[in-house]
Order: structure tokens, then sequence, then C-alpha cells
């Protein structure tokens, strides 16, 4: 068996220990004589299970007590269309702050129920930057306004460098934070709605984490069935229909790992070395590297960055797998090199490839 | 390490070989120096399992070539909301065949979307029998007629000995297949849609398979959000978005594992010796168990049945748990024992569980 570093963007990286846990008790969880994944979401196993995993949740997050959570099945995407179903009536204005893909497929998934006003876009900018709070133009009327914490493929994340979300009254901000979330704390009562495809930085693929804000969920919304409506998945408990409950299972093995390594606070130092070390080696190597991302917005979690000379790409990425450092290219819409750095990477995994840049570098020197 | 037989309606029991082979290779996947559930769901590895997973399927369930097959999130409830956003025009009328429990959920997801017609319906009769076809008041100008292949709660299905499904021309048929499908040969060219949670008899919670004919899917349908347009799913060859890849790649370690079993012929003759074995147990009872679905359509798959002493059920639930033979509590619309019988339950722990039944019967003398 050869584990090597993987800094993929999602489905990524998941921490050993909770591999090694889920291995052990794949064919008997717990004394239950069945695998989780072959019990009852409704059986007292499960339920534990799960009640466990939202307080480990709650603890990690300091999610107020006036916020439902749910683990949802769907991924980010759904919540998108879901999120405009829900909150806001039907062709009412919702505001978007576009910092980069992720954020044009939230306004493209929300457009059949709403008028997606773009506030704010950095893409005349290629998404190299976000647009200045000054510079949103927010509709008072709004519904909600929408803005994706941490884009995964350009790179951009909100940070304290380029300043605070503007205060927007009696409308709630909802984020999509699939790609930071638990990297750092979070204060959940700035956001009327957050949530995060699992696949990241809280583990296993196939669950979803929404964390709203009770009274949202009185709002009327739009027609829809009973499965698309937050309010009724609150009130089930997340139950309304079988659940993705092995997913559930292994989110909250990671909660555990993530409280038994020391919380958000400690995420938070491991993010800011690793990717000062990663930004470093980029911005050190005289032009060899480049990431093109303004200073004050780049991601602590995903650093897309391009060589000098294109051509060089397939050969770095080549020998960077031989060197055991797996899963860098970048995505097809950039193109280049991407190193995912959630929660489960190592700073040992981001020195790796820090020293196997420096390498390359030398080589082709 | 004891695992016992699991009775469970879903999450249900699986193979343990593919309890073992997926807990051999959960460290790392095939040489990949990662878990299969941490990698790309784009990367060449993963395309592999997802086009292996349905070439398998479709080699099961002799999928025509004219059937795209789909690997989706959300469960049967999701499908059952998305049949009629994908299907039907705004409030136009969709047939619904109720014939226990889930067919009125069906009809319940509907609701906001359609016109939805009961044509016919078990429930005066405690969903113990399905009304013959000539009952049923078929539209003509339904845009689909619904019907549950198998009802898990009230242990109903569609059987040869009720009599074929009538001719319904031009309107297609959709037939949730959950907890039935590969149970035995499906001529899947009898429907224009068929749908089924993974969790029954296909293996892990949180996928769900769509079988659908694909002149269907240029059907307008009505106005939503790309993620819930199923023709957008098939052309993205149902990577529109992460799909729930660890669950995919489960199911297609079951698919290999009925193939190597010898497929849907065997488990028709598996299924219809666990079902023989088990109705004989009750109905040899002397009215001890009772089981009150007609003869022509009990189901293969789902058990339920009473004891003629309702205080007996607490205690026979707690012996047959001491005795190695999980999950036997009935569901709560219903109550007293369902025995779930599906695919990975091995005809021995059919026998067990009758053995056990008339153990039981004789101590209670």
């Amino acid at each position: 068996m050869s584990r090597a570093y993987n800094f993929a963007a999602g489905p990524a990286a998941l921490p050993e220990p909770v591999l090694r846990q889920a291995q052990a008790e794949l064919l008997e969880w717990n004394g239950a004589r069945a695998s989780i994944a072959e019990i009852s979401h409704r059986s007292p196993e499960f339920m534990q299970v799960a009640a466990e995993a939202e307080a480990d949740l709650r603890t990690l997050l300091s999610v107020p007590d006036d916020y439902a959570v749910l683990f949802l099945p769907g991924g980010a995407t759904t919540q998108q269309a879901l999120i405009a179903l829900n909150f806001a009536a039907c062709g009412q204005t919702a505001d978007y702050v576009v910092s980069g893909h992720w954020g044009k497929v939230a306004v493209k998934q929300a457009q059949a129920y709403v008028a997606a006003n773009v506030a704010a876009s950095g893409e005349a900018n290629g998404f190299r930057d976000i647009p200045a709070a000054a510079q949103w133009r927010l509709s008072p009327d709004a519904a909600y306004v929408h803005l994706t914490a941490n884009e995964t493929i350009h790179g951009v994340e909100f940070r304290p460098e380029w300043g605070e979300i503007p205060d927007t009254g009696t409308v709630p901000v909802f984020a999509d934070f699939s790609s930071s979330i638990a990297s750092e704390p979070l204060d959940v009562s700035r956001y009327g709605l957050v949530y995060a495809g699992a696949q990241k930085n809280l583990g296993p693929v196939g669950v979803t984490v929404v964390i709203v804000r009770r009274d949202l969920l009185e709002r009327a919304g739009q027609p829809r069935a009973e499965i698309f409506n937050y309010a009724a998945h609150a009130k089930a408990g997340s139950m309304l229909n079988t659940p993705p409950s092995y997913n559930w299972y292994l989110a909250g093995l990671v909660f555990k790992w993530m409280l038994a390594e020391g919380g958000v606070e400690e995420f938070a130092r491991r993010s800011a070395e690793k990717a000062r070390l990663l930004y470093a080696a980029i911005d050190g190597s005289d032009g060899f590297y480049r990431n093109e991302v303004a200073a004050s917005v780049r991601s602590r979690m995903n650093v897309p960055f391009f060589l000098h000379d294109e051509a060089l790409t397939s050969a770095f990425l080549a020998q960077a797998d031989e060197a055991g450092l797996l899963a860098l290219k970048g995505h097809r819409v950039l193109g280049g090199i991407r190193a995912s750095i959630y929660n489960a990477m190592p700073v040992d995994g981001v020195r790796a490839l820090v020293d196997f840049m420096q390498d390359f570098r030398t080589r082709q020197g």
C-alpha cells in the first residue's frame, strides 16, 4: 500500500486516520453485526451517528442555536437551485457577486427562478480580483445576496486584506463555502445561509451541509415539491427520505478528526502556513512560476499557477506524479497547474510540493 | 467480527464480498496511491469505474441502446419530483397507479407540478391488493403513467399472477423499481423510465439509477434549473456536477458481484425460493403469523407480517435479534414484522428466519 500527497480539488484527500477507522469498521460498526452502510437511517445506531455529526459540526463552526444544520444530497449545485426556490418569490430579484466560475454556475442555476442581478463580477478581469465592495450594485429589495467564499477553479477567496463584505441590512447573505468551510473560524451569524459540498474540506463526496437561519425557513418561496423544501428537511432532521447515510457517517468521522486535531483555529494556522509556503515558492521563482490572482484575494485552499513556458506543463505534471504529488493538473477552464490544499493536506505535503517545484526549476535551469 | 442476517428495508444488507473488496481498497484503489473516494470524478481512473458500472448494469438488465442510464443523487423521492418537471408540461395531467405508501409519496412530490390523476388506488383496501387493470381510469392525454413496481412497506408487487400492465399506447409508463430492480429479468422496453434508489437491491445508499428512453429527454418539461434537467445530466454522463462517486463505485462492485453470481436470472431463482419459504412459513402457521396481501401481488422482496397476538411482537423482535436476525421491525406505517429479502440476502438467511419463526411459535405453545 502506497499513499501519496493528493492535491485533487474535490473529491479530495481524506485524513488517513479517518480512512483507517472507516476501513476497520466497514464490515461491522460498533458491535452492530452489520456495516453502518447497511443500517436503517432511522435506527437508533444511525440516529446517534447523525446527531453526533451535527453536534460536532456545530462545535467546530460555533453554529448559533438559531441556525438549522442540514445534511443533504445533490452537491452545492443543487443547493444553488434550491436556494432560489426556497427563499425568493417567483421572479424576485436576487443579487449575485460573481468572483469566479462557481459564482457563474450559481447564477445559471438560479435564473430559472429569480431575476438574478449580477451585482458585481470579476469576469472582465479574468477573475483575478474581486470588485471592491463600494462597486457592488446591490438591490435594496433583493431576496438575498449570494457570494462564493472561495472559488475552487480561479483560486480567489474573500480575505480580510480585501475588506469586509458590505452591510446588506435586512437582506441576508448566502454563501457557498464548499471549498473553504472549516479552514478557519467562521462567523455564521454574518450569513443567512452557508452551504458546502463536503468533498473538499469536510471529507466525503455525496453529502452537502446547509446551515440556515431558522427564521428564513418561514419564507414561502416558490411552488415546489416537498423534497425541494428546506423547511421540510429541517423538520425531518434531514431524513425526509433516505439520506446518503454512509457519506454522512464519513463526514462525522472527519469532524471528530478535526476536533481532535485542534479545531478550526488549528486548521487556520496550518492553512496560512501552507498558503504562505506555496505562494512564496511561486513568487520567489523569478517568473518561472506565476500566479495571477491579486494578493488581497489569493485563496488559501486552491492555488492555480502557470509555468513561464506552457510547454513544460505536461513534464511538470508527469514528474510530480512520479514524485508522489498527485492530481496537480489545472482545471480545464484555466489550464496550467492547481494545488488544492484542504484540511486533510498536511503542511509536509506542501513542503514536498515546494521542494519539487524548486528542483524542477533547477533542472530546467 | 460478527455479522448477522440483516433484514433491513434500506439501507440494506450488502454482499459481504463487496464489503471485503471495498475494505481492502479503501486506502488505495488499484495502485492509484489514493482511495477511489479521494479521486476526481473526471480522472481517467474514476471515469473507468463509472463506465464499467454503467456497462455492467446495462448487461444485467439488458438495457436497450436507446435508453440512457443515469447515476444521480437524491434518492427515489427526488426523482419523483424531477419526473414531473422533466416530462410533463406545467399542470398537465399525469396518471398515478397507487399500490402503497410510496405511490402516495410519488403523487405528493409531483403535485406541485402536474395535475396528478390517481388512476387507481389500493388504499381503500389497505393496499392489500392492486386494482385490476380494467378498473384503471387512465387519461388519454396523460404525460405519463406512474406506478410502483414493488411497495417496500406494504409488501405489494406487480406479479404475473396479477396480470399485465395495460397497454397505454403512446403514453409512457414510468416505474419506481427501487425495491425490486435486478431481482428478476426486466423488460426495460416496456417502460419510458425506470428509477431505483440503489440502497436495496443495487447496493449502497446515496445513489439512484435512472434508465430513460432517450427520445423522452427531448420533451420540454417545465422551467427548471439545469441541475434538475435529466437531458443535461445525460449529456454530461451524470457528471453535470460532482456525483456521489464513492457510492457509484460501490454500486459498480455490486453489479460485478451480481454478474459473477449468475445475473438476474439467478437472483430471480433465489428470490422465488426465498419468498416461497417465507410465505409458506407464514401461511402454514395456523394463523400464528399472518400476511394480509392478496396472493397474486405478494412481494418477493418485502414480506410484512403480523403475529396473531400483537403483544408478542416485541418478544419476537428481541429474540430474533438475539438469534442473529436483525432489523425485522415493521415500518411504523404498518407495525408488526417486516423481512426485506433483497439480492444480498442468501437463501440460508431466510431458512434461518423460518426456523426461528417455527421455534418461536413452538415456545409460545
